[in-house]
């Protein structure tokens, strides 16, 4: 993994018992990869892991290491559960205690009375840690050297990430094109192959698809270029008419 | 992690761009951990990876060591895309090949005529992998040491499930219950505290909730012992029928 910080990848950790409890779907995750397909980011792993402190740590160590971005989900609240802000501090070496900054904008926005122990601990942050802006619910976000951490709730998260697009570095933006057809997977399956093995450095997938009682597979190219996507989009159109195989809508 | 194999714990790999691509949501995770909670099997991790064999198997090496159960969901297709079989027996180092039951079972099903080179990949295993038969569309998934490969499409990855049951050797079931409360997280987070530290064995969750228009918390407190979540439950109960919040249904 020695060139890996060079590329321009990313990985998102989900942290929360209740994702992994299957009591809530994750739908984080598809937020951040598709802002981050406009940024030139690709995300190439997801991992979600408990609220305890040592998988936190050694999750953090092990992926900020490999990858350009980590972004973490939950654990910034003010709860006996929301342990990633003290969990950072720790996986960094740095000081965990009250950002001057952050106490400042949260002590604002409840008032100094209403300003309880709960709502402080969300002021309890690594030492010198980058804010993230919040602006639906005030309660900030942090960066520590290239690990971004976000809350879980996904309305908050979504509103958070605009701030974000000038402090990612990415590369050019990643374009895809969908075909749907109206078959089976093993129909298609060589000479998708085929057109896969021309093109090498593009993404080909095949997702077979049930829509009101039918079946299909969608086929997915992706690429950062786009006359690239066309070539191989043409190959497999031209395969597809031979084949007699229909393309149609999925909407 | 020495003792870790001992645990009735497991991890779900889902392999797939199109997770990481943000093109698909995930909805197998859900599926998987409530079926293990009733088996008493609780998930302590998730991954997704890329479809990319290296990978696969380093994904699968590190965790099969650490968690008593693996489970792998997509990537068992006829497409090119479809590389788990492959990557397994290499995790594995184990010959891969047709499987002859898998081989009968399909060509039984298609019809030898029908029994193309694209569904014949799908007879493809690790050489002595164990079956998992499939009710639905036929292909099987199948099983090496403690990783049980699944497909993708979450239909048929349900319909899969029930035949494991006997299979998984678990724990006692963990149960759950939920207190749905109007009010805001930071209000009640240092009693919640409280009794997190009383019941230290007892799992609380703190989430918040956003429904037609009106914000909430749930509390959710996990155990195997339903006379601890009981007295954890009336706790909780107790200091907020003192700080006058509301219990409501979520439904």
């Amino acid at each position: 993994m020695k060139k890996a910080n060079k590329k321009t990848n990313a990985a998102i950790i989900i942290i929360g018992n209740e994702i992994l409890s299957g009591r809530t779907r994750d739908v984080n995750v598809v937020s951040i990869s598709k802002w981050l397909n406009g940024l030139g980011v690709k995300v190439e792993e997801v991992r979600a892991i408990p609220d305890i402190e040592d998988s936190i740590v050694k999750t953090i160590n092990d992926v900020r290491k490999k990858f350009k971005y980590i972004f973490t989900t939950g654990g910034i609240g003010p709860t006996h559960d929301d342990i990633t802000s003290k969990s950072i501090a720790k996986a960094f070496k740095l000081t965990y205690g009250y950002h001057r900054e952050a106490y400042e904008i949260l002590e604002k926005y409840y008032g100094r009375e209403k300003f309880n122990e709960g709502r402080k601990k969300m002021a309890m942050l690594p030492n010198n840690a980058t804010l993230i802006y919040n602006p639906s619910s005030t309660a900030p976000g942090f960066i520590v050297e290239n690990v971004y951490c976000l809350p879980g709730v996904p309305s908050i998260l979504k509103s958070m990430l605009g701030e974000l697009n000038n402090k990612i570095d990415g590369g050019k933006k990643i374009l895809s094109e969908t075909i749907n057809l109206r078959t089976i997977e093993s129909e298609i399956a060589l000479p998708l192959e085929k057109v896969q093995n021309k093109f090498s450095d593009t993404e080909i997938g095949s997702y077979p698809f049930f829509k009101q009682g039918k079946i299909g597979v969608s086929i997915v190219i992706r690429s950062t270029e786009k006359n690239l996507i066309n070539k191989c989009s043409n190959e497999i159109k031209s395969f597809v008419k031979k084949k007699k195989i229909k393309i149609v809508e999925k909407k």
